[in-house]
């Protein structure tokens, strides 16, 4: 059907009838004035002229030049005809003729890729039950209602709200229900809305972990809050003296990266204050599916729901790049919440909700947390066996759940290990990173090792690998 | 399997062997505690008693006491053995027996929803391809590194940034590569992310169209920034005189809600104060694939990619609930819209926008793009009949393209038709919200009617309907 043409130095593939011929000449001429082929300020043959070159009707030759007009790349004036605009062309030509030259640095270079990666804070991707996502998106989009697909609910689709107040409140002794529970994407999201409605409340300083992620700092620090370590003591985060304190950030169940759950005393003394204060906790449960040795311990939230914010996520139980989170408000806190999140949910998609949802009313979500708990349960003790058989001296900590190991340096060592393992292609964090910039707790040399990280097939040589650089 | 025994008052469930028997007893207990049924204070029968009653191992029992004691359900002191914890069951008898009185508003409350809704700003959600859309899902998430579900690149998957740049060329007329395109959960967050980047630049008011949505201008005014409304005549919004001004947001393609592409010689004006000044359109192409009577108006980032932030949306080209937009940026501004988005991409799930780069690359958009602008067209037709027929006094404008159109009504009428139409449950709305509170253009009676929003099913009587309500 499409007809090449060569009109002042231009080819022009159009097609002789029908719709595509003002679309194909319009296209044509476009790219001919962004690529220079028609130079800044050229007249074009008048649209009669044209048209008999091209054998189309000569209306179609002016509503293609009057298109091209309106966009910008031709000007038309009366007694001068249609001419290439000069802006735009110079521009074209610029752009068009000579690649940047000094184009600015892509915003994540790939660095080289380590051989092995026991970065903490990922599960191993390769588990993602793809097939059975797909089903439930499968049963979820087919039977969701079409008003699932608009503008929705801030607080996220009614589905995986109840979804989610059933299974936290069977699981981790959470005690809500679907009118406050808010979907996020990740409890990253979660913890800027936090920080926008702390901020708003007068911006008080939350108290967090002397260890803990440096980005959920720097999240509450950009909602224009500062963060005030605990002490720190051989039995964890101290929480008996909150004096002045209006909100804590913790992970009671599984200290990141230390690995223990909150002292039982301790426990009880941050309920207590809330309790006493009106302080408000905000619980990062971020790994609570997976604990090996003990019977999972429930979340806080479950002793004093109107003081506790729970906040779990989707990104270590099955991948972060659902980029779905929720938090569990008190009652109280729930408006403010859904006012930082917006009147209408811009944030989160609604298929994903709805197949999470899904998932979970299925059962697909107890068996995929039990099959990969299994899993990484036994990448743990190959861990922990393979320390003892090649690395004695070092002691591995925080080991009872969760997807990450501290392994206990000698004094002074962290940073060569660090450097020695990067040298070799095995990508590891040191302690130190996690260490609050204002922690006094002595600064302790260790390794996080995130041994739920690389895929089956790699995990025996990460651990080798390990095993090689441990002192 | 499960065996019910009762044991001071306690209906416990629990397996008689194996790991279920310590959880099922944890999980029973911690119930009772809950719900009141073991008092404040109440004593626990010794471990060993329990454990002879329920007929398991003694350890199962000081275990499952050891995770409630962890969790501050009970308390055990040397001495007195293991009791109920006064203040979690003060506060669970409370919750647990009395259901709260005064519950707060639910966020959004669902009012008697109207018979037929026009309100415009969403496409008819009935239309959403899920078949098609769920083939693209297999096929995407089938094909996907297993990195595609890890925490992922701040601008978005590489796969869908590549499947925009080449549409949008095709398209739009667009100049872009995938480098400097952005994805977003929507235009509003693209706003907000653009909102976060101009305070850093200086704050400056960006200027805005004296009609427009009044959710962009508090997003921009959430991020610290005024706006200014640009004068407005009878061949629309007017750039001539951008003086002082640094940013401007326009919907060039088709103004909303006024529905007039942006005058030629205005976009021209436009380019050339963006050239000279080094100031930033923000170009809000919501519904430009959506053009009837003409071939599209091209970007008018396509003449200034230096100077202009083109932002697209699948919400009304596919669904608002996919929370999908994008953002193609002047190189020297995508560092920091980078920025602003984070180290990470935090917002935008990783499998819809697979699914989306398959659902484009496949042709499976452009084919959907058409069949559901055939139904907008004809249902624009239908609408600009029953007008001539049923209402001939009223004037419908901005009807070459989109999903909306603007009923010119006689003066000081706007608002009783509204209501009237409010009364017989049909959902409208005026002009007047849409008009920016510094606007100086006098204000124009008029209806906004999104004839995309209802579904196929509703379509003919939601036009009935408003032929009724016409003056």
């Amino acid at each position: 059907m499409a007809k090449p043409w060569a009109t002042y130095g231009v080819d022009l593939h159009v097609e002789p009838s029908g719709p595509g011929v003002r679309k194909g000449l319009t296209d044509a001429l476009r790219e001919a004035v962004r690529s220079g082929r028609l130079a800044p300020g050229a007249r074009l043959p008048s649209s009669r002229s044209l048209a008999a070159d091209l054998g189309i009707a000569r209306n179609t030759v002016a509503e293609a030049y009057g298109d091209l007009v309106a966009e910008g790349w031709l000007t038309a004036r009366q007694g001068s005809g249609t001419r290439v605009a000069d802006s735009a062309v110079r521009q074209s030509v610029r752009r068009g003729q000579q690649p940047p030259t000094s184009r600015p640095e892509p915003p994540r270079p790939e660095p080289g890729r380590p051989v092995y990666d026991l970065i903490p804070g990922s599960p191993d991707l390769a588990s993602f039950p793809r097939t059975e996502w797909l089903k439930a998106a499968r049963r979820a989009l087919t039977s969701a209602p079409h008003d699932a697909l608009g503008y929705g609910d801030p607080r996220g689709r009614v589905e995986l709200r109840t979804a989610l107040a059933d299974y936290l409140s069977r699981t981790r002794g959470v005690r809500t229900d679907p009118e406050h529970i808010v979907i996020a994407s990740g409890i990253s999201h979660a913890l800027m809305l936090l920080g926008t409605v702390l901020r708003r409340r007068g911006g008080h300083s939350p108290a967090v972990e002397s260890y803990g992620l440096d980005v959920h700092w720097r999240l509450l620090s950009r909602a224009g809050l500062g963060t005030v370590p605990l002490p720190y003591d051989e039995l964890g985060t101290r929480t008996d003296d909150l004096t002045g304190v209006r909100a804590v950030l913790l992970t009671p169940a599984h200290q990141f990266p230390m690995g223990a759950p909150l002292h039982p005393d301790r426990r009880a003394d941050v309920v207590e204050w809330a309790r006493r204060t009106g302080g408000l906790v905000l619980e990062d449960d971020y790994d609570g599916e997976f604990r090996y040795d003990r019977q999972p311990i429930g979340a806080l939230q479950g002793l004093a729901p109107d003081h506790v914010v729970y906040l779990g996520t989707a990104s270590k139980s099955l991948a972060p790049g659902l980029r779905l989170g929720w938090l569990v408000l008190p009652p109280s806190l729930t408006p403010e919440v859904v006012t930082a999140k917006g009147g209408t949910d811009w944030s989160c998609g609604a298929l994903d909700q709805l197949t999470l949802a899904e998932f979970i009313t299925s059962g697909a979500y107890d068996r995929h947390v039990r099959s990969v708990r299994l899993r990484y349960r036994r990448r743990r003790d190959a861990l922990v066996e393979a320390l003892r058989e090649h690395a004695p001296g070092v002691r591995p900590t925080g080991i009872a759940a969760g997807l990450h190991a501290v392994l206990q340096l000698p004094p002074g060592t962290e940073e060569s290990v660090v450097r020695s393992a990067a040298g070799q292609g095995l990508d590891l964090h040191g302690l130190a990173r996690y260490r609050h910039p204002r922690a006094t707790v002595d600064p302790l040399d260790a390794l996080v090792v995130g041994y739920g990280t690389p895929p089956d097939h790699a995990w025996a040589g990460a651990l080798d690998a390990l095993c090689r650089v441990l002192p």
